[in-house]
């Protein structure tokens, strides 16, 4: 998504220690009326294929997923992963473990078993893809529903971190809308031929 | 908004401790196009103010925002408010603190001053009031950074619990889409009447 591109380019900053601060849009600020664009996208490039629920993990993956979610029509629901087991929740979860990076530490995700059924046929939706923890619990949680996972759709995937090609081994068809090739302070960001980017 | 506490009754449910659990369409499965006509009761009732910015705190508040901030032309951006400082944020921050009474624990909050500014005039927008502990350090991210909080949109109001009256005593105007004057297990929920629900 060329648009995608040229906003990380005027808009990103790259810090050393691979950090990639898209904040002023994404993240923290949203862009709201660019990510309707985005969402646009992904139901461009999914609508096809018999949706049913967008899965997404708190905190920065919900504002996407809405997002796309009301570009279908109807709007589907969107059920978001937590990164711990509130009261609020109950005890009948299913549960998978992510290792963040960013963080340094490794949590729990949650989501409650009323709200991903064995006939769900899901999207999976991320703002970012880099080592693949956080989606590979996502797909597991779908696993352990029995839920069919349709596709991951990420706005920014760091390809070099490996965790796309990973996914994509286990036969996970994910639509990267920017997709990094390689980043750095210095030659700042290359993106990955956009034939490639969309592909399925 | 007589959809809404119509859709409380139905799918809340009540249990001891005072929990109102409406985890299936609002803070872990997102009935997203449920939340769209919440979006466009905040825009009529906010849209002639100016606003320019949305900020809520995540995790559940961000899929409301992001849903209002698109019924309003041009999509407002939004701006979640974290939970604690992530290493990609920054050490540029307006920082206040909430008290959990849902996880018994107190947490730092943060807004980056590139995010909040002297002329924003703010819509602070979230699922919950029950104490106000949230909204008040939301308030005060906004008075730290000298914006102008125009109003405060809740979704569902405890009202028996207080923290909407301190909030309205110190000024602020909050529209509760939904208040509740009280609720337990036997008699279930009584709303207050909506006449004062959208009262100024």
């Amino acid at each position: 998504m060329k648009a995608l591109e040229q906003k990380i380019i005027s808009e990103g900053k790259i810090f050393e220690g691979d950090v990639l601060k898209v904040d002023c849009f994404l993240n923290h600020q949203i862009d709201v009326a660019f990510l309707n664009e985005i969402g646009k996208e992904f139901f461009r490039l999914y609508q096809p294929e018999g949706i049913n629920k967008i899965l997404t993990i708190e905190a920065s993956g919900i504002g996407v997923a809405c997002v796309t979610a009301l570009n279908f029509d109807p709007a589907l629901p969107v059920v978001f992963a937590k990164k711990s087991s509130a009261k609020n929740v109950g005890a009948n979860l299913y549960q998978s473990k992510v290792e963040s990076y960013t963080h340094g530490r490794t949590y729990d995700v949650v989501v409650s078993k009323d709200y991903l059924k064995e006939n769900d046929r899901v999207l999976i939706i991320d703002d970012f893809l880099a080592k693949g923890s956080a989606l590979m619990a996502l797909t597991d949680l779908c696993r352990q529903a029995k839920a069919t996972v349709i596709g991951i759709g990420i706005v920014i995937e760091k390809a070099y971190q490996g965790g796309g090609a990973l996914l994509r081994q286990q036969g996970f068809r994910i639509e990267s809308l920017a997709k990094i090739e390689s980043m750095n302070t210095v030659d700042g960001i290359i993106f990955a031929n956009p034939n490639e980017t969309n592909s399925k």
